[in-house]
């Protein structure tokens, strides 16, 4: 598809937010491009015009909607991680973020009916995987230039062990419906950053 | 099912693993019950005896099948997590049984076919996550105990935590093929454990 006019772009996004809210409402396999169709009053052949590849193209597109609210609801701790009361923040926002949503995970709904292993649905979880990274690694880098966070400490892989536990969290909690190992992971990941920096300023160093 | 003789159990594991192995072999998908009682040399009725719930029944136990397999291609290492060099040796076993394993993870598979959210699976990862958080904060009383980890950190949250970045790391390693993310997760668990202990040691008590 080529590039959008400004208004193009509005009705395909519109056409997005609309099967994204009627997913939400009433699960993948219960919609049809008709309900799409009707709740965003467009016609068949609009829908065809901005999703050629048919209901699977427009999944993919609700993939990546719900994968960019995933980031914005951590929003705007996430992008502001220049504190420790704001990294505490963002863990209470991560936290509340994933009770308020209870055990159904929209994106992870999408990602099944898509296929967790097609080329589309991975594009679309490194690409999160990666902007959702950058931003704590942004944060990481923040708090060792203020010297609070041991400079010795790798800002991705720091960033890379966090979000593994994020992502272990959201599917405990899918699973067990317990917030328990998300909290956990976070403080620790948290906790270990924080605590590199009293080790620096003891006289011997990063200790053991 | 009542009680099985020692040869009813016996031949219920037969079917169980011949499944399993089926499963691994050609998918979930493409393996019938004809496929394993072929594999395994056992009659309908047999079959039927053994699961009277079907394929459904027989996927469950493989599920826990699957399972208890994780566990075991930890040990020794997970069971013995007495010394730093014992953990760090564990860590490496997980790492590399998620190499070897793959970009297929065969309880992933099952499960995917149970259906994550029936109460059978959810059963399954409970009983797995129990297990092996217990077996993380036994290693974590025991260095408690040698002096080698802060005493007031809690084995069962400091278990959760690790348990969530592993978690987070295989499901990474499934969507981007890379084990970047388990190993970080890993490495700053068992380094934020260790690096308690040198906290301990400082005259002024356990840090910021």
């Amino acid at each position: 598809m080529g590039a959008l006019t400004t208004k193009g772009a509005a009705t395909r996004q519109r056409i997005v937010e609309g099967a994204a809210e009627t997913i939400r409402e009433r699960g993948v396999m219960d919609t049809t491009l008709d309900d799409v169709r009707a709740r965003t009053r467009t016609s068949k052949s609009q829908l065809f015009h901005y999703f050629p590849g048919g209901k699977e193209e427009l999944l993919l597109a609700v993939a990546r909607f719900e994968a960019d609210r995933v980031l914005a609801d951590q929003q705007p701790y996430l992008g502001e991680l220049t504190s420790w009361a704001a990294w505490w923040a963002w863990r209470d926002r991560v936290v509340e973020r994933y009770r308020e949503q209870g055990r159904q995970c929209p994106l992870n709904v999408v990602m099944s009916q898509v296929g967790h292993s097609t080329p589309g649905a991975q594009a679309v979880v490194n690409e999160l995987t990666l902007r959702w990274e950058a931003e704590i690694a942004t944060g990481v880098r923040h708090m060792q230039a203020a010297g609070e966070i041991d400079p010795g400490i790798d800002p991705g892989r720091a960033a890379a062990a966090l979000l593994a536990g994020i992502q272990g969290g959201v599917l405990l909690h899918l699973s067990t419906g317990r917030l328990t190992h998300l909290e956990a992971a976070l403080d620790m990941g948290i906790g270990h950053l924080r605590d590199s920096a009293a080790r620096l300023s003891r006289p011997y160093g990063a200790g053991a």
